[in-house]
Formats: structure tokens, C-alpha cells, sequence
């Protein structure tokens, strides 16, 4: 299966929302159109308009409304990509050349902020303070969350819960905000909207745990990036603090993990001991826990097969091996 | 005279405003608490603040209301320092060092996105999406504007009019933005928000202008930064744009002003055969007719000392010499 079959109750207002990703971004100026032409060609799984296209749909029908905001999440998310390409210094995403990478850092800086501030206005277009409000806490947590990823960097000390929170600020929050305001634009109730905040805050720690494990397992055409990109970041994940406690070579993995030349030359070495460790297995479990607690949320929502389909979701999500 | 005496009417808000500044950047992270605090502390002329209180000042006693939008609006400035240092690579600003020269690019990244974040929460709790959408927009132009500046630099053959839409979205516009925002907070008439909108936005221009006059003429110290900096950097701006039309030397003034080499080894030079030609002169014309156009805008609003106070601001900000 593919993500694409769960968001088949969605199809055709994605569709929309692809086609309106780039007349949003018109912009007098050749330079940054192409940059975010080239962007948004490069294509993604446009999760986040889909969890506020699927949010809302369990409530209403017509779906227009909710347009211009799931443009607005993907241009949130395009535009954090952008600064990250230039933060990691990465000269490939999804297969394809970074826009860091052709048009250089001082254009991408300019390019990000220039799209969050488009997705800004159309949320603003909704009249709606309440959802500027979210949006704005929401960006304040992501920019910490970049940080201590970064104060993290080579530090084989950071535990569970340093990890957990670096993965809530950058994947589970903006997940979450998703369903919580495509719900928030229907009749849906106060609870419903609170489940649904919770559902996609706890499927988006599943799909990030998910995508830490596919870093060190997954083939790098399926990736789209090289195996073991985060490890040669330093940037140190699930399966390897599981395995920086449990590995019998833990004190090795300590010592490379370390060092930002051990982390490139030894890659490999240090991806099987974490594969040996246990450290994947670990990772999938977590990632089930959460899918569980997604899942669970469900129950306050209204029970139709729309709903039945975003528990599929995450079962999917938390075993995807794409 | 000080700028600090036009703002005498409202210098008892512009306390409130700094030790507002640092308690809305209040973050967990020690790291980001530091950089933010050494920005604030670095200071500045708190001029977006200074002109939305002076706005709402015309029509009302109470400013409280007017405060957190003051802050905001320092915030937004700040925000685009921080990203500017990393794109012009700059190491001090005001006589300090920049958040990029003491933390580096990827923190300061995350710094301004993290700042201007919070700049929205502020704004977004007045519950006002008249304001959002104003700050939204205003955030887009700038961004674009950053990207003119870029894609100009070391090309001589850039005009009038490619400086001037420059300017005005590197300064012209949040100052005018200011005012607008500051009025709209009170009973002010749409008519008079107007006024107050393109009073901001002259006064604005002539800021700049002035602010390029004198990284021609100042000496390092008032500055806080190298004389000809621009130059250094191949920001082409009136005083240089005019001497290239004008100097007996132009042909030497295109050749050196589109080689970085050359405009780092010989700034001084160019900066002779620019005050010589008159750029200067031409330059102080300029900012001098936007004040003017600054300064007719008064008369649509209410005829108090206050106003007449911003006349003269207008008259001192084109003339300054600091």
C-alpha cells in the first residue's frame, strides 16, 4: 500500500492544492519563482494538506474552504525545509538538487522567509485569530526544536526524552496543527478538534521515529538521500541511543558518534552495531506506541469509514518501508 | 538634536518597549535567551516602535494598548538583522559583534525565524486580522526586496527606480507599516490611518537615503560599522548611482564598482570620485524631497504640537549627520 491509497477520500482536493502550491508563490521576481517552482516540483507527500483535507472531510463535504489552508501547511513546511537545506548544508532533497544548492544560502534564507510569509497571508485571508495564533506558537516551538537539534549535534549523552522533544518540534507539531485546524473550520466540536490535535501530534511522532529508522535502513533511491545522513550529521536518533546503552561496543559507539570525522568515515560501521544492537527493533516499537495513541483518539470522533481509513494510516505510517 | 527629542512624547513607552523587548523572548533555551538578549542589548534607534507610538499618540492618551505592537514591530526589525548578518556574512553591527559572528549561521537562522514568530504571536493576540494580513504582506515585500538588493549587487547599469524599490522595501516599508498600525489602534479616520501610512513611508525613504549618504561620509565610529561598507559589498546606492552617470571618471567608477576585488581594494577611491561628482549633494536633494512629501501628509491630520513635532523629525532625519 501506499500513502496515496489513504488519501483517496482526498484525491481530488489535492490535486487543487498542487496546483495552487505555485500561483501562490507568484512573485514579480523570475529568481525566486523558479526557486520555488523548483521546490514545490520536487515534489513530497504533501502530508500535511492531506491530514487537514482528511481532518475536515469527516465533518463536511465541500472541501473548498479548506483549500487556501492546507496550502498555507505546505508552504509552512516547504519554508522550514528551505532553511534546513542551508542549516544542514545539504546539496540534495527528494532525489533532487537543494535550492541552497543551486541558487546559494543568501538566496534560500530570502526564499524561506519569502514563503512563510505567503503561507502567513493566506491563513490570515480566513479572518480567523484563533488559527494565526496556533500558527505562530507553532513556528516559535519548530525554531527550538531546529536548536536543540543542533546544541545536540555529536552529544552521545542526549536520552529519550531530548530526542522525543527535537521529533515533536519538527515533524509531530505541524502534523498535529494540521488536523486540529482542517477540523477547525467545520462544525466539529470542541473535543473533536482537541482529538484530532492529538491524533495527528501522535501519528507524527510514529511517522518521525518511522523516518529516523528508514535513515538507517532504507536504500538511499528509495531515501532520496544517502543512508545514514542523520549519523553523518551527528545527529543522533532513536536506534542509536538505544544502542549507545545496550550495544556490547557501546563504548565504541560513543567514541565515534562523537566525533564529526568518525561519523563520516565510519557510517557503515556504526549502522550495523546500532542494526545488531537491537536499536531498529526498539525504534519500530516506540513507533507503534504512538500509532496506538493515535489510534485511540479516534474513538472520539464521529465513527465513519473515513475515520476507520485514518487508523489504517497509522498502522501504515508506523510500519512503512518505503 | 537627538532623535531621542522627537521621541520625547512618548520616551516613557519606549521604556516599557525595551524591557518588553526581553521578556517576550523568553525561551527555554539558554542559547536562544542569549543571542536575542545580545541583540536587544546591541540597541538601536527603536524607530518602528518610536513612530507607531507617536501615530497613536495624535489620537490618544493611553498608549498601553499600543505596546505590544510597538514590540512586535522592534521584534520583525530584529528578526531581519539577524538573517541579514548571515547573508551579508556581516561580523559587527552598532560596534558589536552580530549573533552570526558570535553563535554562527545556523543558529542565527533559527534566532530570526524564532524572533519573528514571536513578533506574530504578539500582533495575532489583538485579535485584529486587518493586522496580520498588513504585517504578512509587508513581511513578502521585504523578503523580495532582500533578493533585488542581491541580485543587484556590482551591477552599475541599476537604475533609479531599481533603488528606490529597493529602499522601500528594505526600510520604507515596516517604518511606514509602523505608523499605519499605530493609528489603526485608534479612533483614527481611515483617512487619517492613510496619511499616517504615507507619512511613514516617505519619512521612510528619506531615512534610507540619508543612512546611505552617511556609510559614504560618516566616520566608523558614529557609524558602528566601516565607512563604504556598502561598497565593500557591491550595494550600488544613490550616491554611487548618480556618479556613475556623472563623474568624468564613470568609466573607472563601472569597471571598479562591478569587480568585488576591486571594490573591496579601492573603496576609498570610489568614494572620493563619488562625493567629488556630487553624489552626495544629489543624495541630501533627494532624502530632502521625501521629507517634504513626508511632511504634506501632515496636514490630514489633527493640527497639535504633536504633529508638528513630526514635521520636524522629518526635516531632522534628512539632514542628520550622526
Amino acid at each position: 500500500m501506499e500513502p496515496g491509497d489513504f488519501f483517496a477520500p482526498v484525491a481530488d482536493e489535492l490535486k487543487t492544492v498542487e496546483s495552487n502550491l505555485e500561483t501562490n508563490i507568484n512573485s514579480s521576481l523570475a529568481v525566486l519563482q523558479e526557486a520555488s517552482t523548483h521546490l514545490i516540483r520536487a515534489g513530497g507527500k504533501r502530508l500535511r494538506p492531506a491530514f487537514a483535507l482528511l481532518a475536515a472531510r469527516v465533518f463536511v463535504d465541500d472541501l473548498k474552504p479548506i483549500i487556501p489552508l492546507a496550502v498555507a501547511l505546505e508552504l509552512t513546511h516547504m519554508a522550514t525545509l528551505v532553511h534546513d537545506d542551508v542549516i544542514d548544508d545539504s546539496k540534495t532533497r527528494r532525489g533532487t538538487d537543494t535550492v541552497k544548492q543551486l541558487w546559494g544560502n543568501r538566496l534560500s534564507i530570502n526564499a524561506g522567509n519569502f514563503i512563510f510569509a505567503r503561507s502567513l497571508a493566506l491563513v490570515a485571508a480566513y479572518q480567523r485569530c484563533d488559527m494565526i495564533k496556533i500558527l505562530a506558537d507553532t513556528s516559535t516551538k519548530i525554531c527550538e526544536g531546529e536548536i536543540i537539534q543542533l546544541l545536540g549535534a555529536y552529544n552521545t549523552r542526549v536520552g529519550l526524552k531530548n530526542y522525543l522533544r527535537r521529533i515533536e518540534r519538527k515533524t509531530a507539531l505541524l502534523i498535529s496543527v494540521s488536523c486540529q485546524l482542517g477540523a477547525l473550520l467545520t462544525p466539529a466540536s470542541s473535543r473533536e478538534v482537541a482529538a484530532f490535535q492529538k491524533y495527528g501530534y501522535y501519528l507524527g511522532m510514529a511517522f518521525q521515529v518511522t523516518d529516523d529508522i528508514l535513515d538507517c535502513v532504507a536504500c538511499p533511491e528509495v531515501l532520496g538521500k544517502p543512508t545514514g545522513s542523520d549519523i553523518r550529521q551527528g545527529i543522533i536518533t532513536l536506534p542509536a541511543i538505544y544502542a549507545l546503552r545496550f550495544s556490547p561496543y557501546r563504548q565504541d559507539l560513543h567514541q565515534w558518534l562523537s566525533s564529526p570525522e568518525q561519523c563520516i568515515s565510519r557510517t557503515d560501521e556504526i549502522l550495523d552495531l546500532i542494526i545488531d544492537a537491537g536499536g531498529i527493533d526498539y525504534a519500530h516499537y516506540v513507533a507503534q506506541y504512538y500509532a496506538e495513541k493515535a489510534k485511540r483518539q479516534l474513538q472520539f470522533l464521529p465513527s465513519k469509514p473515513i475515520t476507520q481509513n485514518l487508523g489504517k494510516m497509522a498502522d501504515f505510517i508506523s510500519h512503512r518501508d518505503y
